[in-house]
């Protein structure tokens, strides 16, 4: 539990700052202490690995409308060879260059990616987030998050495909969720929420970025007492859209920027329910983009 | 073991072809089954995570002469709001691109990236690498590298900081690193040599380009009838060059086209080294470019 | 007038290989000679300049669906100064990368863009355009394109405000043109076509590109006779879409494959159409990209 | 001439502010009016075109160190037909992309390039220029420059390839030159000069722009008292550097934020000397990207 006191009028609004120390960079990823790691690998039963990421190609990811798309680039290739290339050597190698929105596949939101008051988490200033990259609070600085995964399946508590735009994830979902699954939400977990928007996206296409279903305030705040490293989600903004109190994206504020808590987005956990997977060794190691505010990611459950 | 024979006038050229199904785009990855995940799950003894790639950045990054720099540009940043960007949402956030060459930083080679004779592991051909991608062997195929590693630090074994150019790394090195560091390349290990190359990009930059030390031919049999998963190296190409033979890449050609053995390069083993540290469970996830014939990488060892 | 034969099965599909030369790449650029540009400079009579170009903007061009947007970054600008970079020397300099498809905003084909069986303009074979680019026929083979301009305006012509999906424009509406406006389509001229496209889009978006109006065969084929040296239309495909005939591009087959004459297309002509001018010196000069494809373009139209 | 007074203290620094009126964005532009055009035109004497660009190539261009390489990459060429694609339509289309450091080739810059005190060309805060681009004075402001061109052959005139790091390019060069070459600056004029530096790159690589021979302060002030509309180079930075003073780019702060003069950079003035043409009708549209801080550019020369 954190035993810091979330009630007053802003709870959660800077609820962990200096809580790791004044220059910390790291966030909630402290939480993944040794200890922590021990026991999430003590999770591991069968030595299935799962990986939760989508393809990453021109015309299937679920690019937020304005971002530029993915894009994958040959600098040499097979049809090179075939159009007559020859090398002296006797042998053929391919390469190739890929441009990414860091945060248009699955993906995990840097610390420095949301501010308020122009202040990021731990009170660093967004100023220092420039055209070269963030100084402070950078992809660069979060270690790969190892820890205890579990993933709570939204939709087949309410027995959905997918939840409706809009809809609002609550404690109530999530303790009920635990205690149909077996699982437990615990300090340093990493809790992925299954909400069933990849199927709308996959339907509806960009319009399905209008709205969401995600987690509303009270869960947020319930997660932050809980002391989680990390949320994810199948969704684009882990939080519900429209928000509760039509303020704009209170989740992120709350969650990344006053506890350091990582968010994580466009997940597939569509293998991981078909497994029937609740609970499971999490592994996700952003690439150290030297000050991105956020990275492609290819994050793994381990079971 | 692998007990596919090797001898013979071409011992390693078409090794494993077949052996996993004539449809296989997994290569030895298949050898990492739940069964070696959880014996690599049982390495983890101190829950201690390392980190084992360069940072990426403009500046940093050893990138091959011809090969783009990597780049990071912001889409929206600090500097915006300071200049005088606001939201009415009262909140800031900002967003980032990232373009990667796939084998300009720490990152793994695709089964795609090498072929001989114009054909790639498993007979695919290389005419099906065209521009928009591998349709076979891409890197999306390769699924989360999770299994038992070993990182063999030749550099101690020679009692210098760094190995030279041109220095090949042989079996003996490779049986004395064993017993040495007391560990033990097994079926499905995921081998690490510590060259010392990345000092030496540190003080010569790009002219360290032209030679390095690595493994040789023999070493890379040992590997493939040992049935390695994948090897990786602190240096750009795992194997020596000048190579033994003057032939180009036939350590690549050997594992990737003839074995399905994955090649990683640019590691950083710096941490490991210091934490003394020999096996490990290693986990490295590839993003899922479809098509890629390689991807950047935050390859991780858990102690 | 072009004096070769165009009359048989396959009019214009080789009509010019060889005239120019075996090697010449440069295709029906060979009509700009000293005599054609000072006939060209002859006509201008205000000194009035036009730029035909459209604004190169991530929201604002018009860019086939499946080519990536044109992107703009910063590598530095004020916002970061604003945010407290300083430099010694007192003063501020800002700098920026662009990200373009060729073909994304208003440009020039380069005589590689289009084969037919495998062979290029003047026989050249397609399998000189490789992952480095055109080895023959890129666009910086082309020189810059100054000659006698002339803008037909088919909307004026036939009282609306655009053609409509489909329509085709003969070489009776090239004469009527001629006629109504004053003005002569003559050998090595560069031929622009006004057919309202753009407001079709800023109207319908993307799904303008579904079909066009735009030349015919027949006028493709007078235009040929004609000897001109270009041919531009403020549509994305110069041709009419559908095709007249249902098979791909004959337009492009024939023109750019066959007679090596330039398409640009994009083109934004109103305020030429505003002013009024149908003849001007038009000056085109393409990015000189080695082996490019294509360029973007800010032609003018100077009267 | 222009007639404002230019001595005081800081006689370039703010000397055409206001002087197009309070909003403009053209800067010197605005001198090629209708009728400097006419007489540009009237320059035109044999009808030859010279493109004054460099290529534009991965290996090729000169590119300050620390910005990207110019980068092309094919979406699609023949190597993917000789691999085997095919379209049921029976012939073969080639697209690409470039991605392109504004200032990293034959380029010009805009007037919102260079700031002191954080102000631009007549006023504009520096603060408008943020991640999206240049709200104002981008070189989507610029229209083409089509004008008077005279280039003036330093090198020729001491009898030099090259002038040497450091030489000072003075107002009694700039007159012995017109003298010499039977030419004349005038108002509106665009002003080449030709130091041979490309020829030091050639010999040199990047070791050459640590210094270069250009145009000092007191050339500066000559050429913004002729009131020119641009100066360009085939040098990297138009001026002398190490610069007279030790000060950062006084003659960028001097022509192109006090004087709205454009600066242009890399040209290929090789074709030009060798034709011996000293005066011509000069033609440089920017690409119209929008909120750009510089642009690409095909130059030409007609005589």
């Amino acid at each position: 539990m954190n035993d810091r006191a979330t009630d007053g009028e802003r709870p959660l609004s800077e609820l962990n700052w200096g809580r790791w120390g004044e220059g910390d960079e790291r966030g909630a990823a402290n939480l993944l202490t040794p200890e922590v790691v021990k026991e999430a690998v003590g999770l591991v039963r069968d030595g299935r690995v799962f990986s939760l990421a989508l393809p990453i190609g021109e015309a299937d990811a679920p690019v937020l409308p304005g971002r530029p798309a993915c894009q994958h680039y040959m600098r040499i290739d097979g049809g090179d060879y075939a159009a007559g290339l020859s090398r002296r050597t006797g042998f053929q190698s391919v390469d190739d260059v890929v441009m990414l929105p860091t945060h248009g596949t699955t993906h995990m939101d840097a610390l420095a990616h949301i501010a308020d008051e122009h202040r990021l988490f731990n009170g660093f200033p967004l100023s220092g987030v420039r055209s070269n990259g963030a100084a402070r609070l950078g992809i660069d600085k979060t270690p790969p998050l190892v820890g205890p995964g579990v993933m709570l399946d939204v939709c087949a508590l309410r027995g959905v495909e997918s939840l409706g735009p809009g809809d609002v994830i609550t404690p109530a979902d999530i303790e009920a969720c635990e205690q149909r699954q077996g699982v437990r939400v615990r300090p340093g977990s990493i809790v992925l929420f299954r909400t069933g928007w990849l199927s709308r996206f996959a339907s509806e296409g960009v319009s399905a970025f209008k709205s969401e279903a995600g987690i509303g305030m009270a869960a947020a705040q319930w997660l932050a007492e809980r002391d989680v490293a990390a949320v994810g989600a199948d969704n684009f903004a882990v939080e519900v859209i429209p928000t509760e109190s039509g303020k704009a994206a209170p989740v992120h504020r709350a969650l990344i920027r006053g506890c350091g808590i990582y968010l994580m987005e466009l997940f597939n956990l569509e293998e991981l329910r078909e497994a029937g997977v609740g609970e499971f060794l999490f592994v996700a190691a952003p690439l150290r983009i030297v000050g991105g505010v956020g990275s492609p990611l290819n994050p793994i459950a381990i079971t």
